[in-house]
Formats: structure tokens, C-alpha cells, sequence
């Protein structure tokens, strides 16, 4: 019990990326397929057509999600250790990663809805903030970081994941007020970016 | 199978990580929106305002299984090896453990309901006393402990988890007799002190 | 691709763990609690009481998933290598382990209903007469033993395994229809038997 | 950060793992038992028989996906490294596998519907042309597979996929115009033909 501030840091990573894991493969499942009582080829058609807002959010959010995974596994890579306050965190992060299913559904069933698309960029955008507080306290105990870690690049890594990660959100969130045909566009643009190999993937 | 009684302890782990990670992520399932008929700006902030009792039973319930985790852990990192009986004791915490999301489904829809407050705390009170059970086992069975570890230490560790894990919930379960509100803080407050660096961490 | 027929033991491992740890701590989410329009003490009170058949149902599923974990886990120890039957023989397993949840959403529902338990029991049977296929299959391929593993001993605990895991579970089907409370206690006999010491530990 | 484009394999395949043991067990969750209000022997037995349908849909997607696992198991053992490109490719794919549990319920629930088996059929054929997709991206970065392993079979393997993987997928979309039994035993049959030893195992 000497050091009862430490953590297994493996343990703690694949506790994450379970999180992860269960949080991406649930998103499915908010995908109701309505109740038809006539089961005829038109009907089930249809059934299958009133899904799709369901899917693009779906699919909005699994990219989204995959993103935070990916920022998640290169952040960790930079720490040395885990102590106390990195591991609770670190437990913000992972509750406000796993709180993005419910933030899926509503945009899902109310796609048209500005307040939806206003709830699902505030969502993201504290899952954000909590990714950058969790930066801010690695920074104020830097020797949770590997020694070869620049402090310079890592202090950029933050700034840009509040420009990404925070105001891009608080974009998409506001865009709903006016299209929220704009704020899906946004929230796709977002997850899609870091995807592409030029992009700096820091967020 | 000349080690009949004992198991692979990274698998045990990993069994009762995962169990962990499931558990509060599966959470947030449980905060279900309301159908809404007219999907007007207005009626689906409603909505959302109608999850907020949903929704802080949620954050309290994910901290307090983070609290739990962090404890198990704390407590298998003392364990050299794990016999039959470990392996069992520990079933029976991962149990109560995963029955965490019906008592908090009980609070989010019941947030008014003594009765729902008080079945909140006794869940979790038999999760702790669970992890006490699994304790007195390992003292009677001292050959599990790594022998670095000392036995006072560890007896000492096992009376804080009577404190804060039994007599703490049950004081929770009683004061939502008088006050929901009371209760609700009481749980709260459980979860959050032990975010703080200078708390006994050993419930 | 030479190994075309192998698989990595650990991955294989791991990938079962984590259906077992799913099936385990999903079956909580079947004991639902019922809809109460006059949100009052005594009607809350009444909706826990209501949900006792569920919570008996999921304890003793609770239970006898972690049997079968035990005896996977065992079992997996004695393997060497996995090979393709193997593999498949162990998704058939995992596919009746993960069918668990359905029979005991029936029971937890209809707890007085002969058919309810009798079901139960037949699909418990039909996972123990898998596990049962799999023993048979690696006896026909002794390479995927350890070398040090007696094949007496291994051939023992097949038998075990059908009078535990069918022959128990048939008898617990058949008694339904005399008293579904005396399949209950069959059903939680078994669970319970395999976690005293003494017992034969090898269904 | 000077691996920027660079993933540890071991946690984008234990996160893969993490995806299909989810997948694989949430299926059951879809055969939903329907409510009774009678609950004589009858009447439960009934609802057992109605959701044959449901069974043996899910009996066919946990085999399916299990050959989706095995073969993204092999493919994987085939690389050396991860990048980000490739990263991405396996994100699709499992977003792709994550999608299985929706026409899975709706196979289930409208068995008789062409549409129905023709939406699942489609799904497969998707999740199998994202594979061939993450083939043809490591076919045009070959550093990222394993030197020993031959350009000539990994080439081959990818054709396999484009004819079992796709083309039967789309077979049995089509056969379902003719006959929901015709497509229901051409996916069967997908599945099942992994098993056999004999069977080219690289879809």
C-alpha cells in the first residue's frame, strides 16, 4: 500500500477502451425499428426509410466516438504513471464519453429539433472540456509525463483540442438554431477531418 | 489439475474489469427520453429537463461504481494468488456490483420516493458488505496476501470499508426518509470523497 | 498463413471472458421494474416486491454463468493450442452461454408456469451438451491437450459433466412440472453445489 | 508524438475483440419474449414457439459474426503494424459489424418479408466490402503487412472475400424476391461453410 496514489496504467487503458468498445457498439441499438402491424414489402420499406435520421446520427456518433478513442490512446501514450487525480479524470472523460448514447437518441428521434442538435454539441463539447481539463492537470504534474514528451507540443495538443474539440462543437450546437441540416453537417465534418492523414490529430 | 483451487488472477482481473466497465457504461441506458408526440423546440427541451432526476442518479451511480472499482483493484493488487474461495467471494461482489443499474433506474424514475432511496442504499450497502465477506476471507486465509503487505494495514482497510461502505449507505438509506434531497447528498457526497486526494482510500 | 488451422489461445481466451462477463452482467437488465402511475411509497414498495420472482431468476443465472466460466476457464487450461474445430466447437459454447438471458427473462416473467422452467432447463442442458461436444471433440484430438494433462482425468470430467451439467438440468426441466419451486431449488442447488470446496469441480 | 501516425496493435485488436464479443452476445437481447396476459402453460409455450423466427435469425448472425471475427483475426495476424489509414479502415469495418444486431431484428421480427431479407443481405455485403476496402488499402501500403507473408495469397484472399464474402451476401439479397426460406438457408449456409475444415477460410 506504499503507493496508494498509483494505478496500473494498463489496467486503467483497457478499462477505457472497454468503455469505449461497449459505448460505439450500444450506439446501435437506440436504432428502434417501429412496430408495423401490416408486415407487407411497402411497410417493412417504409419501417426501414423512418430510420434513416436514426442511422446518420448513428453513424455521426461512431465516428465521433472512434475519434475520442484515438485521442484517448495518444494521450495515454504520453504518461508515465497514473495517480490519483489522472485516473478521476480520467473517469469524467469516461463518463461523458459513455453519456453520448443519450444525446444520440434524441437527435435520432427529433432530427428537425434546434434544442436536440443544441443538446447533442453540449454534450460533445463537455466530453471535450473534461479531455481538457484531464490536460491541465497532467500539466500541473508533469512528471506523470514520459520524459520524452515535448512540453511545448503537448501544451499545442491542448489549444487544439479546444479549438476541435470544444469550439467546433459549440459551432454545430449553435448552427441548429438556424439549419439543423448545418449542425449534422458540422457534427459529420468534425468526426470525418480526423480521418484524413493531413489533418493534425490532437484534438 | 493439480491446481484445482486456484485460478489465473490477470484473468480474474480482467473478468471483474470488464464486469466494472460494463456496469457503468450500461448506465446511461437507462435514462430513457420520453415519447413525444408534437417534436416542438419546447416540448423536447421538456424532455430533456424531465431526464435531470435520471440523469443525476446516473452521475452519482457512475462515480460510486468508479469508487467500487478503484477499490477492487486497490485490494487484487494486494493478492498473491486466488483460490476457490476468493474466486467465489469475489462472484458475489461482481454480483451485487451488476445489479447497481436497477436501483439507480429505481431513483431516476422515483427521485421523490423514500421507499426507491431507501432500496438505493441497501443495494449498495450488501455491495460493500459483499467486498467486507471477501476481506474476512482473505484475513483467515493469509497465504493469499502478497507478503509485503501488512496484516494490520490490511484489518485496518477492512473496518474503513465498514464505515464508508456499509454504515454511510445505510445512513443514506435512512435519512431519505426524512429528505430524498438528504439522501441524494448523502450518495453523492460517498462517491465524490474519494476523488480527493487526501481521503482513506480503502473502502 | 501456414497456421491456417490455429488460432492465439489468449485472443480466444479473452474473446470468451468477454461474452461471459456480458451475458453476466446484461442479465440485470431483464429484472424491469414495472410503471407506476401514482408514484407513492407503498406502490414503489409494491414494484420491488414484484420484481423478487426476476430477482431470484437473475441470481441464480448470475451464478450458473459464473459456473460455466469457472469450468471454460479450467477447461481452456488444459489446451495446448486451438485448432479450427476447437474454435468453432467453443462458439457453439458461447452461443448457448449467451442464450442464457432469454430463458430466464421467461422464468423471472412466468415464474408459476411449468413451460417457463422446463424451457430454462433445456437450454442449460443443450450449453452443458455443448461444452460436452467440445470435450469430445479435443479427446479425438489429443495433440490440443497439454502433455502433462492425465486423459483419464480429462475423460472424468466429461462424464461429470453429463451427470452436472444435462443430467442435473434435465431433472430441474422435469420437476417444473410437478413444482416450479422445486425446479428453483434444483436450479440453485446446482449453481450453488459447485462453490464449496469440496465439491468436483470439473462440470 | 513523433509516432503520430502509428497504433499500438495489441489495443486496436483488443478493441476490435471487445466490439464483436459485444455484437455477438447483444444479439440475444433482440428475441424479445412477448407479453402474455394469461400466463397459463399454454399460452407461455406459445410465446416460445413465436419467436422461432427470432432464434433462428440469431442463431445465423452469432455464426456469421463469428466468421467475421475469425477472418478479421487472421487478416490482422497478417500485419505488422497499424497506421492511421488502416486504423480507419477498421473502424468502418466495425462500425459495419456493430450495425448486425438491426436487420437482425428486423429478419427476426418480419421473417415472411422480401424487403427484410434483402436489407440483411445488403448489410453483410456492406460490412464484407469494408473489408475488401481495409484489403485493398494495406495492398497499396505493403509495409504494413508481416515480411513473410506472400503478396500473391493475401491478393487471393481478397478475391475470396469479393466471391463469399459479397457476392453470396448479395445472392441471398436476391433470392429473398423468390423466397424469405431461400435466403434464410443461403445466409445459413454463408455461415456455416467456415466451419468445415475444408473450406477456404479467407473471406
Amino acid at each position: 500500500m506504499a503507493d496508494l496514489g498509483n494505478f496500473t496504467k494498463t489496467r486503467v487503458e483497457s478499462f477505457s477502451d472497454a468503455v469505449f468498445a461497449i459505448v460505439v457498439t450500444l450506439l446501435v441499438f437506440e436504432v428502434k425499428f417501429p412496430h408495423i402491424e401490416n408486415a407487407g414489402n411497402q411497410a417493412v420499406w417504409n419501417g426501414i426509410v423512418s430510420t434513416f435520421p436514426k442511422l446518420i446520427s448513428w453513424i455521426i456518433s461512431f465516428l465521433t466516438v472512434c475519434v475520442f478513442w484515438m485521442n484517448h490512446h495518444r494521450l495515454f501514450d504520453m504518461f508515465r504513471r497514473i495517480d490519483g487525480g489522472l485516473f478521476w479524470a480520467n473517469n469524467i472523460v469516461l463518463m461523458f464519453i459513455s453519456l453520448i448514447p443519450f444525446p444520440t437518441l434524441v437527435i435520432g428521434d427529433y432530427p428537425y429539433s434546434s434544442v436536440a442538435t443544441f443538446f447533442y454539441g453540449i454534450c460533445l463539447a463537455t466530453a471535450s472540456t473534461a479531455i481538457i481539463i484531464l490536460r491541465l492537470y497532467v500539466r500541473g504534474h508533469k512528471d506523470l509525463l514520459r520524459p520524452e514528451i515535448s512540453l511545448k507540443a503537448f501544451n499545442q495538443g491542448t489549444w487544439l483540442s479546444v479549438i476541435y474539440g470544444v469550439l467546433f462543437y459549440l459551432l454545430g450546437a449553435g448552427a441548429g438554431w438556424f439549419s439543423t441540416y448545418l449542425a449534422f453537417g458540422i457534427y459529420f465534418f468534425i468526426a470525418v477531418y480526423f480521418i484524413f492523414p493531413g489533418a493534425m490529430r490532437t484534438k
